[in-house]
């Protein structure tokens, strides 16, 4: 086997993972990124249950499931981010209380270093997610940015999540960023401005995901190469461009499923991301956990399209090379 | 003469409008588009001195100027944005006044009335601006909007501008909207949306600058086509994409003179946009108006570049055709 | 199951029907296409023998074959094309009849309106087919057309079949002209010229087929969106380009088994086509009817090639989406 | 000078001689290729009147005006093409005579030769033109195509157009065929055909215009190597693709002058040729003779058009090495 | 089955062939191309040892596997090639000698001609291999060439290789170039010239690998039709350009794992070469010998990637068409 | 003035410097860099006599032109090359002597050190060439190469050239090695490897020439960027790739004027390289020296050239900017 293939719960949410790892088990993955809401994983409750963790490792196991990451893009997101109405919708109710932003903001802190704590129990090394961004809304700069406002951000940043890295380290864990517009990085510039702001900590790592650079026209193995010490999980998911003259790159502010938005995510291995050049700098770089496919595609069947993407990816994947071929022309037979 | 050529006067407001005009007269130029920033263009002067706008004419005269628009895009900016320090920055005093919001707004709405009022003064029928957006900043879906949030922006511009478009209405002058990303119109979806909005008054219409399409890869020309009975004012102004793989066609947070930039602004004929197609199509539509160069190009020389930019428009432009060409196949000589 | 996969058997009229059908079943196709000629489905014995349509239908259940469709291209041609030799050679004799041009389309319109009388007694609701051109052959405009003779050959069109859709009405059929080069409409223009010219009757309407417009630099998905409400049938069929600075994409008089041609047709999934996104639009004007391949390729064994087509549509066509992905974000598990 | 540059007369037949060889000379060119139709060259006339020609010669010299062509592109196009009544609208009244389409076939290979015939009085040495096709309306092959038919029309045309090459052989004159859609030849494969049916005879040439190879999607400079010693004269005249998805290439049955075509003529430098490459190839085989600017825009003023176009060539073609460049580095100065 | 497909074994020399023929014939391969080196195939013991050939025949067949070819690319290498110390790592000792230049040449095509006599023996008729080349070493012409030297070089090309072709005549076994950078022939140009040097003598061919094309921006079907009676033998190897603005296309003299290359080797259907494409234009000249799977990708394990490439081709490669499909629209059903 | 423009003599070797100067005075260059061949610039004369230098210096000055560089490239190619006959052809006779390869390349060592002397006295502070290469025939592996053979080559290098880089730092004069195929360093791989080897010493910089990295797909101004601090000097010439599937990248060992070849040099402004984003870079890095167009089109005349070849530069380039634009919003008139 090349590499473990798993799915990202967090876009099934609406069924409880007793429903979600018996499907996932009968397709054939070889386990789950648990989202942390839903039903799926409750830090809060991993933490106040001693039985919680290995109950959820039992449910899995019982569908051949394994888990080496849990996901925890939505308190992540409120860490940073100027908060508004859409937070609301997406954070747990104690996390938004009254909703006064910067309260929002520590909550949300003190979450993430929970969420260090309960993936310890639950023995994964990693968790994926956001961490929200004081300048993303600053993006286009008219009026006129001044760019230390900017640079600010950056500091912002690492002012927040320093001391929920202090938790991660303290507990073996590590944050893995899934690099994202709305997020404090979001492409190469941004990523290696947002390492530096961190101090190149080790606890402080990223979820690559490729589609969310095919539309900003990134170059997803490039990115890989650059920051090859620092990428601790990865995700697969697709996006594909439809530029016609008439769509917009910036999306128009219209949902993912418009169909007259310039771009949109779909299925695994029916967009723009080359894979089998994403995969192969993920060998260049040695990595070997596992490929989650975080299913996205607002014009498909989720559960046929689960299954194409398990498939997709299971014919494309590969192991890396043992050998060198020159070698052979030389070589005596053993 | 195809048609005249104006310079747009925003990016030399550091500039004294006798200076500015002295030197456009020198190069070349039919005309200014003025700012009503600096010393260019001053809306409550114009309507406390009855004066004022005469002098202004008399100025542009002694260097064989003339004035076909007036540009209010700081002011406008205002009307419909959330305000933060940096419409502080570029707002007169007494609009910002105490910087309250919603105060602000209104202030700034009011003083887009009186320019209405002034441009009638000044004997010009077109105001170029921007209207700002109740939710620009909403761009990139995450956390996932409530798209009927969406929606009610466009609504609430339009009850902002509409008492502003009855006043423009009053005093014979038209409204051009740039559209433009930060705006509540900046592509094809979004410039449709907006005109549903305000019901497609006659008083509301577009100062098309395709500038601002050519890295979010929209055809200008299809622009022009789609919405022709309502360009009112077209800018000259060019941008260049310098995608590698490594630059976002999103900007990274950086300023427009950043190497890193995935996109920036050049001076006209030096980037992306095909201006003998934008031509064609501006005589498609027969807009007989001024090309006006809106000149920004942070790498040159400001001064050279104005004038390479006039000539480049003066080398490219051209009057339509006035003869059907079969017809010669048949003609008889007179 | 996403949609019913069925094969047009007009390319195999070489082959007796049960031949046909023994192949198909057992090749795992799940209907026919039936071409009016060969011994495929003969219009004029479906209307003079009550046995004969009970009998195909028969036939084909016999192998696990269901029917959505005829098709009556040859014959639809005739209706308004200038008449030459090239037609007699694909025309029932009793149309072709003494050859005299005016007497040839009237009786090719007698014969399709018989041809929905027998598509009703079938029990199918959609006839596939041509309409022919009075125009086509003044395609490229020299010496120069008098444009006038353009818009009178729209209106001869209509007046020819709108007789013809009046029976389509009467017996519940529909007519779905494949929009094909020689063909009244080829293209977005023509197509609503066309749609125009007989008023956008409900009765006729389009088979879709993208494959005609790969090489036309036609986008297949904006048709899909264009013309949504009167497709009424869809082929898969694919075409390639090999233009190389020496072969014209105007095919140079060649035949489509040419090396020297800039195009040609290919089976499904070697060419132009995207699939995916044709799939894709097919889903968002939510056609749910059949994709029947029309297989041609010049250049590839007949009976791996309808194989190789099948499986690749089964591969690459899926069922929309039923649940909004945002939703899970927010959702409680069951 | 690198090569004389003449303006074909053909668009602007409107326009008596006189009248336009003052403008020709006052604008810089350096000849005229005369149209025989207008008052620009009247072939009847020039049989007739022995003063005829000199005249022609003298008012060209009043304005320093050259001439190496006559253009007879009417004419030759009725030689084998099926007549319609478009062809009444351009021939002369005693070509057309009764309509009869043979007879107008022959008259017009009659004045074919009395064309080469007049040519040789007024001391030119190429003839353009066209020569029509009897088998270009059965360009698409549907009905199917009989290919021995395509076969036989490249035989007929070469049967038509013998006897009136014995006749320019006899004169001294060569006929140039503008390579071009709705002729016998318009790419690589079909000018090969016909060189071949008409035996390769010197008498039959080639008028090169690289604005019909453009949106065929031809590469200008490999047909002048291919085809190089058969390229007696060249036009200078240029196209543009504007596809986008909704335009064909085949046009749409639209006038050239309509925005929804997917490609129109463009004053030259303005489209899709590259006339350096053009230009490098006219020198790599040694053709040395006029630049004849067609000009031919819709959307552009006529006069302003001519004059950019000339500044246009004489910007860009230049004269051929004469100095082989790594002779220098060893050479030792005189 | 369309075709055989074979594994070339040159890349697997480091396995005893007994080990790798078991392996291939669990894979499903048809048969192997055995290298001469490593024990793959013995040319010296061949026509030694009597009993060799029928020992290595019957061990194939033990794993269902044939063989049609043998390749010679090493020793085929020193036959032109000025001699460096590289030639010495893949040279059989007793060919290499002394290692004296021309010595090393005449060896080289002594065993050449014995490669002939065995691979008669073994029952084969084509043997695959390479020619080196006097002149590749003067490749890029600085200091400038004397270009008359590079035409000596094909004149040596032929006279050391015409002995060896008159071998092989007399055995009634081809040798097929392998058209390659660093040999003799390695695009359109040079192999035109080479073939032209040896003076299209039969026995000397081609074995068409379209890997060595695509970085090079050659058309591997254009090169096929165009060499067509020369193809022997036909390899399957892909290659993928990574061009990024900041890896030439030269390679930079690194090897072919270093991510820094602008090009490398891939495993078939993951790189730029359009294998549809491909095996059409091998269909179009008749050409039904094996297809040869050279695996090479130092990104990726090398028994996985035999297996893929072998589903690819399986997949990929087809039967041409007996049946010509107009013929269908007029056919009578048997 | 942007920047200084001069014309590298050293195609122009076969005419006397005095006629040079004549001509390039009247184009109306600023200056020459004088090529140290042809009676250009005598290195052993400019030591030998006192008055050489200022001889020369006055000569140009009559011109109305400067000198800032002088170019060395035909010596500097033999310090590091195996030598053949070719560098006989181009190197003077005492550098040449017996032609013994290791004597060469000390006596070429020895010269461009007196190159160093020269310059010093003629006051220039650039000495432009090439450096020669060790493996620059080990391009393309195969045989396979031996990689530490490829780094001892990059060492070789740096011996052979530490002690002229002693030399020229000695005389206050900096080497700038013409980035090249052929050369040590011809792209960023083998430009970092090369700098890292003579340990980024400042006497050791680049002259950056565009022309040779399009046909390579590398990117111009990401090399300025890269490689800013080791700038000295720029020349202004331009390479066109031909690719049309039949011609090789690899330049098929033609010359350089024929029609078959993959790429070509051609006057600047008729290429492949954007020259406006080069100028861009340039102005970037703050370089402000000479733009030195190295003229070399083998299919244009070359006076006409070069005439053409300045115009392009002076309309192309430009001055950088001294003022922020976000200012212009904000500032006060003075």
């Amino acid at each position: 086997m090349a590499r473990p293939v798993t799915l990202f719960t967090g876009q099934w949410a609406d069924l409880p993972l007793a429903d979600l790892a018996a499907k996932c088990g009968d397709w054939g993955f070889d386990g789950l990124e648990l989202a942390s809401w839903g039903d799926h994983f409750d830090v809060a409750e991993a933490l106040r249950d001693h039985a919680y963790c290995s109950a959820k490792r039992e449910l899995l196991e019982r569908h051949g499931l394994g888990c080496w990451a849990i996901g925890a893009h939505l308190v992540g997101q409120a860490v940073c981010d100027p908060i508004d109405e859409r937070h609301q919708g997406v954070l747990p109710g104690d996390v938004w209380g009254d909703g006064d932003a910067e309260g929002v903001r520590r909550r949300a802190a003190e979450r993430m270093k929970d969420t260090a704590r309960a993936a310890a129990r639950l023995g994964v090394q990693v968790v994926t997610g956001f961490t929200g961004s004081p300048i993303w809304h600053l993006l286009y700069s008219f009026p006129p940015n001044d760019f230390d406002r900017i640079e600010r951000g950056y500091e912002e940043f690492a002012e927040r999540w320093s001391p929920i890295v202090d938790v991660f380290d303290a507990e073996g864990v590590r944050f893995a960023l899934e690099v994202h517009p709305t997020e404090i990085a979001y492409d190469f510039v941004t990523t290696r401005k947002a390492m530096d702001a961190i101090d190149h900590r080790k606890g402080f790592g990223i979820n690559f995901d490729p589609s969310h650079f095919a539309h900003q026209f990134l170059d997803p193995p490039a990115f890989v190469e650059t920051f090859g010490d620092r990428i601790y999980h990865a995700h697969v998911k697709d996006s594909k461009t439809r530029l016609d003259g008439r769509r917009s790159i910036l999306g128009s502010h219209l949902d993912f499923s418009a169909a007259e938005r310039g771009w949109t995510f779909v299925s695994p291995g029916r967009g723009d991301v080359d894979f089998d050049a994403v995969f192969r700098a993920l060998n260049g770089i040695g990595y070997r956990g596992p490929l989650s496919i975080e299913w996205e595609d607002s014009e498909m069947d989720r559960e046929w399209g689960a299954r194409d993407a398990l498939a997709f990816v299971r014919h494309t994947d590969f192991a890396p090379a043992g050998v060198a071929f020159d070698a052979a022309f030389k070589g005596e037979p053993g």
